[in-house]
């Protein structure tokens, strides 16, 4: 009896990627929200509050980095659904997981930038980045065993798909590991590797895109 | 003259829709807002960080149910959203009235983390979730006296529908009585239904699905 | 110059719908955020927890009558929305307008909820449903004379849309009146004429629908 | 091998929209949050209560100047978008970039509320518009270059777009100049500037619209 309410539930995508848009947008604002205005009674000329202003820019980038975070996984999810014809109750569940695994970002950011130093902190965000990668791979494995990959969709976007997850994986897992010297070299690494997706720089190879 | 406004109102299946989304995505974040990091004056060492991060996996487990009590209602909700073809004023307001309970949630959540061991808190998260399931089924009800059930709906779909809230209040309703023994009892025997629901694991009917 | 830019800004009723949807969603579930749980300090037994709850009741029906009154209002820009072809930069700036009114509402409800007794508080919150009105009205005026309403509308829609708000305006402004004698009969009678509006009650007028 | 991922992600335009849609909505609606209610304890008459209110009229004009640099951010982005044909990976990412300044607003606007004769408060809130607007110029090389922009398009509307921004953008470097004299001539000059984006009065001009 269960099953048949489970073979009609769950079905639009439309609906998954609303959702999302509105989880994602509410987690990217909600980061800023903990970057406070300096206090009015210690400001008492233009050189205090321009050195009160510049003494939030380590929170700042820290903030820019889960922003970079999430940007990066929010266009992974999108080019993931861009290729799905429709979606079932198991596939609306793991991206329901995968929400949750968004809504956890800001946590694991105040943590981060509260305890910079401390390697349980950097294992924390990198565990948030971790379950972020494994939910969307388990994903895309959903899409293909049910069928709900659109006909017109080549060999190749499957392929490419699994593997910017399995490589963007094993430099965050080297990133993590980086912290054996110390926090901060992983924090570099990790930053580097997040603007390098962003920004994608081409080093000669225009015509493969 | 009431009605003639009354006739043109609320007939957008995809407003609803949409404003669902929003109202659903800015709940499920806030319930972590309330997801502090630990405070830097009581972490001296990787080890304390270490247990004031463990220290917080109770609440982590609450926030995670109500995470799941409100990615099953938005299944349920979208799931009659794709079988109607438009909506009327009442079905929008009924809607409205499902909306607010969602919004009560994040709040039933914090009062049933801080008082686990108290039956009222138990009671206050049990009848949040018995009205979420209530404005559901009038919805149903709704949809099918003002006939704004899509032509190609099979009648399996109807009967699917309330049968599965009738069948899931009922083991709610169960499971909130269990709290004569014990509250730990209902929320056990409430979070193994909703990973139920949210996993639905098939014991040897695939073909089913 | 600037007018060729003008002639083509702003022209997606869409996004003005997704836009409002987001801003109603966000306001509709910070409404309830101001509601908090009982402090731990101050509960030592069941009835202690009983009684804490029942104290929030007349705060959760001044929460429940904002949510009433924003309800009114989406229904109330999603009628219009309806009926409209596309959009031009002045209907989008008087949305914008009547947007921010909408952000404006939690802020008047904590006032009118913290001092129930006081003709101001009453009246700001009175103010504040007049601007989303006047707004509302204003929207329309534009719609009327730029003909962005579509072409199957007919005769009858502007003027059951234009009644309406002049109707409900003035039955609220009669309610703001009432606190001549005390602020409580102008709750009253306002929460009274919203619960009207939302439920629509059909006495023996069943085929004017 | 990262080029074939980078070609079919960040393609969808609607998701683009509807992200942006809900990050304008979350930022809008949490201006507001700040604007408290007063204090019980000190009103004792509707006179005090009058004369609190009356009190935050100030940081309420703070607000609704952020209101229109955060609309008129959004009708310029809208413009654009609704003249894209598709979206690619270096579109969607300078859109985050955007979207990420749109998050930085709400905390330019606390600065400034808070240090209103400063004129380092007055900077960085003409930086993060300066930003907002080099962002959404970029956007708008990055569609001409990669051949987004929709074919039924007009030559005039690229010319139109990017003057807009460069004209606005020059006035507000002006506005922000004037705080050589004072930071009320700056803040006057930009909501002057504003209120005319906003309300682009037409005299004379009727028919260019």
């Amino acid at each position: 009896m269960k099953s048949s309410y489970n073979a009609i539930a769950g079905q639009s995508v439309e609906r998954l990627a609303a959702l999302s848009d509105g989880i994602f947008g509410v987690a990217m604002t909600l980061l800023l929200l903990e970057l406070h205005a300096p206090l009015k009674e210690s400001i008492h000329s233009e050189a205090d509050l321009l050195h009160a202003l510049a003494a939030l820019s380590p929170q700042l980038l820290v903030y820019l980095m889960s922003f970079l975070t999430l940007g990066i996984f929010w266009v992974g999810q999108q080019t993931q659904l861009n290729h799905i014809e429709r979606s079932d109750r198991h596939f609306s569940w793991i991206h329901l997981a995968f929400l949750f695994c968004v809504t956890l970002m800001p946590f694991s950011t105040r943590v981060l930038a509260e305890f910079i130093t401390y390697r349980t902190a950097l294992f924390a965000y990198w565990a948030n980045i971790l379950i972020l990668g494994a939910t969307l791979f388990l994903s895309w494995g959903r899409a293909t065993k049910a069928a709900l990959i659109r006909d017109d969709v080549s060999a190749e976007v499957p392929r490419a798909i699994c593997r910017r997850i399995l490589i963007a994986q094993s430099l965050y897992a080297l990133g993590a590991l980086l912290c054996i010297f110390s926090t901060y070299w992983s924090i570099g690494f990790i930053v580097l590797l997040q603007l390098n997706y962003a920004i994608a720089p081409q080093f000669g190879k225009k015509k493969s895109e």
